[in-house]
């Protein structure tokens, strides 16, 4: 990570932190993360959330423990056998706190085979395994960060090997896939870094992304602090956007939670409306993700199942309240101005009782509007006249 | 009006009721508009909204006190002349309460050139004066109705015409254009209202209409009221929801600002990316408007001023306070319980401070992505192989 990234995760051997989300974008506070329970706690409360990052902390947490074993009891660590069972244990406590992650799940499973094996070594002390357990833990931090890194950098290679404007190159981005989404820099967030770094955008604009608001609240957070040129949308204003600009905008870059071997690709609502918008536009509609995402199972996006969510997410909304009488007097500049100087967070009501909702978490982009799919081993495109992706042969080359 | 649909303004003869918009759509009251500056205050208040609501409002407030002179300073109706100054500086004052609403200014000027001609007539009373204004005002009212039914007729004759799926026809439509926007019944929302009288729409769709969700208060409102089977979406499941009902929706219907003489359409920010969503999925794109929005000086969109509106309606949102306790526990049935039985309403914050906001009010859907321009007078099509609308030509011949 370059020192001017945010870090949502801060990690050096023995001690970790992470900021609380549930408080961003309003206040940004560091917490610190050295039990067990803690991790459990944070994970559960949705302190740190993002399918990458939720793994990296579960996995940081018990690593921290192992350093100073202070809370542990007495002699667990002394033996390979013993270690091996405490951090077994500790891996199923983890894991009671999301039931649902596949990446926690994938991560302790690794964790447990690699700790296993260190202690079926003859010989093997209490301390080997915990060795073990260190270097496993920390490297999938570090290779995470990496990853996501070398998306970075291809993506913005891409976006300027393609560009035909000038030196006026802003982009497009939805939802969060930044630091507070993985366990640092961030996908298509990690592009936009990226370009920025290498002084080549102009600007960044980024959706609102209803309904949880994802873009408004963590990814206009993560632009600010980065002091990058940014701009917040709603979604519905990406197309009169390009419209306006139409020798601005050098691509529309989104994340990816899954995607098939087709490279049809299911990533939040509101993803496929923005590739036929980009389509229509003739811009490059770029997705990004680490290649632990695709899913060489999956034939197309046919065979996803998208979750529908609760109505209330799209009824409501929560926040800090703010005196209307002093932002009603701003123009573009948004006086958050709370009661008593605190942020009293409160919900409310915006739509009228009684209509019905739909409100899918996800929906799939078929790979026709895909222009290329960015991982860390490199950008994947289509063959000339071909509408799909060769996801599988892409990746046993690379 | 037929009976089932709502009525937001309720007139007759020496009475006039509206709907507190600011209440909407949390509380339905009905607030008597019995003096002139009861009328002022309701549209400056914003009260009441929809440009030809205001105009409508207006006009009739006036109508009230003209028919219950009693706190008209003495005498000033009992000649011809006195009536009509009474008349005009009355106009003049309602025109202060919103100096920007052209449809508020148009009818004024009718209104005082009607009453100036009753006034000019050789022994012309007081009496005949007022019955002049009165005549001329609820007029208004029943010719916007009338136009707006005739706009629903024409537009579910429409779709039936060109609806090549079952039974099961759907319809989605973008931000307010009800009872609560115009005089009574609506624009798209009239079209929605017609073909549910004919039992032919088995369902609607709404889009919350960020950031000012007129769809989530107000059309969803209108639509529980009446009782049409519908659903609320954000703004970017459109796509999504067209992609899972391929044989299901018959058409996006939209209103209009203002719509150029070759058909271009400036309409609430939003209708475009919709329009390119349409146009994906091959539905036909509707827009909705009286004769009066079509202005034939204006040759295309790109003469059309989008105005940019403050951050904080992106920023921030209003509405009541519920608790997030028993709301987090409902799936699909949203429960509003307020605070204390009130409903507390307070404005929260929903994006990060410090971000830039981009908030254009208005986007310009191009003709080429515009299947039908459905009007009081019928419904303009363009001709086979044009890609613009030749609206002078049907304005002129219908």
């Amino acid at each position: 990570m370059t020192g001017a990234t945010l870090q949502a995760i801060r990690y050096q051997r023995g001690s970790l932190e992470i900021i609380d989300q549930l408080l961003l974008p309003h206040e940004t506070l560091y917490i610190p993360i050295s039990t067990l329970a803690l991790g459990h706690d944070a994970i559960k409360t949705m302190k740190v959330r993002g399918a990458p990052a939720i793994a990296i902390v579960a996995a940081l947490s018990l690593a921290v423990v192992l350093v100073d074993p202070s809370t542990i009891t007495s002699g667990r660590l002394s033996t390979a056998q013993g270690a091996v069972a405490f951090i077994e244990e500790s891996l199923e406590f983890l894991k009671t706190s999301r039931p649902t992650a596949v990446n926690l799940f994938d991560a302790a499973h690794k964790l447990a085979k690699g700790v296993r094996e260190a202690g079926a070594v003859a010989n093997a002390k209490g301390q080997d395994v915990v060795d073990k357990y260190l270097e496993l833990s920390e490297k999938m931090l570090e290779d995470d960060v990496r990853d996501n890194m070398n998306i970075g950098r291809f993506g913005a290679e891409f976006i300027l090997k393609v560009w035909k404007g000038g030196d006026d190159l802003r982009v497009i981005t939805h939802c969060n896939t930044g630091s507070l989404a993985t366990a640092g820099y961030g996908t298509a967030l990690g592009i936009i870094r990226a370009l920025a770094g290498q002084k080549k955008l102009t600007h960044a604009y980024c959706t609102e992304t209803r309904p949880y608001n994802q873009g408004s609240r963590l990814t206009a957070y993560e632009l600010v602090y980065e002091k990058i040129p940014s701009t917040l949308i709603t979604d519905s204003m990406a197309s009169a956007l390009l419209a306006q600009n139409p020798d601005k905008i050098a691509a529309i870059v989104v994340g990816a939670d899954r995607v098939a071997a087709n490279g049809d690709t299911a990533n939040k609502i509101g993803t496929y409306q923005l590739a036929i918008t980009a389509r229509y536009h003739n811009i490059p509609f770029i997705v990004a993700a680490p290649s632990t995402s695709v899913d060489l199972n999956i034939a197309s996006g046919k065979e996803i199942h998208i979750e529908v969510r609760p109505a209330v997410e799209v009824t409501t909304l929560r926040g800090p309240v703010v005196e209307l009488e002093s932002i009603s007097k701003g123009s573009n500049d948004v006086v958050f101005k709370t009661h008593n100087g605190q942020d009293v967070a409160e919900t409310i009501a915006v739509a009228a009782r009684g209509i019905g909702v739909w409100n899918p978490s996800f929906d799939v982009t078929p790979a026709e509007l895909i222009s290329a799919v960015v991982t860390e081993k490199g950008v994947v495109l289509k063959e000339d006249g071909v509408q799909q992706f060769d996801m599988k042969a892409f990746l046993t080359s690379h």
